[in-house]
């Protein structure tokens, strides 16, 4: 087992190959879920799963499933992602967590090695949500928690629906959607956020999926004359939006931890500088790991609009936009994480996951985590999206090291 | 002199009758500067003019001057305003000066009263730049503030020039433009903002108008990722926005007096729910009458807005839009304004214009003031616009008494 190992310019050069298929002039990738391109994805990777003798079972939604299997049966070791990408993606999101997965394979059928549990490796439908809502749509219905029907009827961007893009493609199979028992999964991902790049860290243990609140707010104040209206008798709707975001920003402060709160947009009426704005419509994006915290930090801000609304004599109405509770990873498979790559001699830092990847929604039924690699600048949906090949090489080790743990030990739970 | 008095009823019914002139169906007046709804109004203020025996005279900027003659020659004492309109504009903002002043005359008419010196209405061209920029354009050039030459040329919304609307409608006049020499000039207005409406006063005794400072602020930060930043890794160039925005209102607060702040326009780029903004452009309105003050609040704001983009790491450019200084009343002819009021048993108050008006322009040169009668809720440039009949008469009889005292007495200054 000490010589097991991936072969990192094997990992690279395949990570090469599925890029140039949807590749744009200049750099980066558009393979929009379902599109022929998707399709020209799927078959590139499935012929792949073939060639190393995994038996490939394609569900009602299109989720593609390889399993290298094991010296006893049962259910798999995941390693899985998404191969389909957004208008204007890089190389490596999602495309990474499943090349890894395949050439962890190519390592053990090199080697000779049979793992004691079958490994299996998967790509799920849709997970950007670029083309059709909701995001990460097949593992939802993987997991059961999305009805196939609903799934298939949904209409995206051009008016086609989920079932005539899957029929068109030819991948609208007939695995039960829904059905798969999971040993456990494991996700390796570019982290799309700064954090291990700044900090100098290549490897992530993430801990959790945060929980996202959004809100919209709408203040109706009174436009008047910005000169001849004393400020005692203003009812100004841009004022209080500027309080709430001022607050916003101070109590992410104050609950510390992973707690993150931004205004990212903001529309001020009639938005002339020498009026009074009498309407604005602004949201705030709150997002923690620990629900308990994230429902105070709704509760405090909404108090806080409200207070200072009454202040200034204007009205507030808020709606919820979004609403998902944070998903926690499991913790000994997290700490299962952190202690192989550590034992490698990486740098490893325990962090969150702000962005939502298909691993929040299999840790509903199955001990799931993520493994993250530095994105360089935090970039991320961008073509210039980029991880250095070194991080990409230690991600791919970390993962066969788990995914042999956990594929020839006694089930984690 | 006691029973001298103006006639209310007469005074409103020709409020009505030029309001009739360039009337918006559903209420309002659209009259732009020097167009054929113009020169209809101009028409009938001149006749009217005329039939009082009134010696009019029209300067090169098209400025209308009636002088009715006193028992001695020399500079008149002048009642103005002006008889443009914005595009839905009310029936008393400029015209009540204008009008007020005519009815004093048709009072002494009446009476067989001359008054010692000579006394003059007026209505200055383009005072509200509707149409033509800068707003002011007859009184500027009446007071040898903007070379005629220049405002001729000037091109409209339209793309035709004041000199060809002024050939166009009869009024490129033949007085010399900036040569009349005035002995006070005392201006007659709707307030245009809420005060003395909110304080129950009927009589405005204007100190002054404010001087304004308008910067707008461009701010470039990082876009980001509103889940995967974490808070101490962002430059996020909204919420630098929002404390400057929410340092403008406290440095009005901190500053008092007539400090007013306002932002009134702000957009946000790329203004999405879960991206942190990396550009944003707004505005800070300041106003104040004390040149020194004002000059501090900018001094101050800027300071501000540079440590602010400092803390976040984010570029911070400005710009002035506009900086006029305040003006200040004569001290003396604003006493007498507050004295004449209150020893007619009206409630008054001392306010600064917090808009531009005619009477900042002619205060370079005489004593100048202006006296304001309450706008039902600050309404202005509105067609909504309204003050009660009460309080126009009100402030016609003031501005009679305050003109027969400038006529019949010693300079003031």
């Amino acid at each position: 087992m000490a010589d097991l190992d991936i072969n990192g310019e094997r990992l690279l050069a395949s990570l090469q190959e599925l890029g140039r298929i949807g590749a744009l002039e200049g750099g980066g990738v558009c393979r929009l879920a379902l599109t022929d391109e998707d399709k020209a994805g799927r078959d590139w990777v499935v012929t792949q799963m073939k060639t190393l003798g995994m038996n490939v079972s394609v569900d009602g939604i299109g989720n593609v499933v390889g399993v290298y299997g094991g010296r006893e049966d049962g259910p798999p070791v995941m390693a899985g992602s998404h191969i389909d990408t957004v208008r204007t993606g890089g190389l490596y999101d999602g495309n990474y967590g499943v090349l890894a997965g395949l050439e962890m394979v190519r390592a053990l059928k090199d080697a000779g090695i049979r793992t004691r549990k079958p490994l299996a490796v998967a790509f799920f439908t849709n997970e950007e949500g670029s083309r059709f809502a909701p995001d990460m749509m097949g593992s939802l219905v993987f997991q059961g928690d999305l009805p196939l029907a609903a799934a298939l009827e949904t209409k995206g961007i051009d008016g086609t629906t989920v079932r005539e893009n899957l029929e068109r493609i030819g991948y609208l199979g007939s695995a039960p959607a829904g059905a798969m028992k999971v040993d456990s999964y494991v996700e390796l991902h570019i982290e799309q956020g700064p954090v291990l790049d700044i900090e100098k860290a290549t490897i992530g243990a993430v801990e959790g999926v945060q929980g996202i609140s959004w809100t919209e707010f709408k203040i109706s104040g009174v436009s008047n004359h910005a000169g001849t209206t004393p400020m005692r008798l203003r009812h100004d709707a841009g004022h209080v939006a500027a309080r709430i975001a001022c607050f916003a920003r101070e109590l992410a402060r104050e609950l510390g931890g992973d707690q993150v709160a931004t205004v990212g947009s903001m529309t001020v009426f009639p938005n002339l500088v020498n009026v009074i704005p009498n309407r604005v419509v602004f949201t705030v994006d709150l997002r923690n790991t620990d629900e308990e915290v994230l429902s105070q930090a709704e509760q405090r801000l909404w108090a806080f609009a409200d207070e200072a609304a009454a202040a200034e004599g204007v009205q507030i109405s808020r709606r919820s936009l979004a609403r998902f509770e944070p998903v926690a990873f499991h913790p000994e498979l997290v700490n299962l994480v952190e202690q192989t790559a550590r034992g490698m001699g990486y740098s490893v830092r325990r962090l969150p996951s702000g962005a939502g990847h298909d691993a929040q929604i299999l840790a509903r039924n199955c001990p799931a985590a993520m493994i993250f690699v530095p994105s360089v600048g935090g970039l991320s949906h961008n073509v210039r999206e980029h991880t250095e090949a070194g991080d990409l090489v230690a991600g791919a080790r970390v993962l066969l090291r788990v995914l042999m743990h956990l594929a020839n030990q006694e089930p984690i739970r």
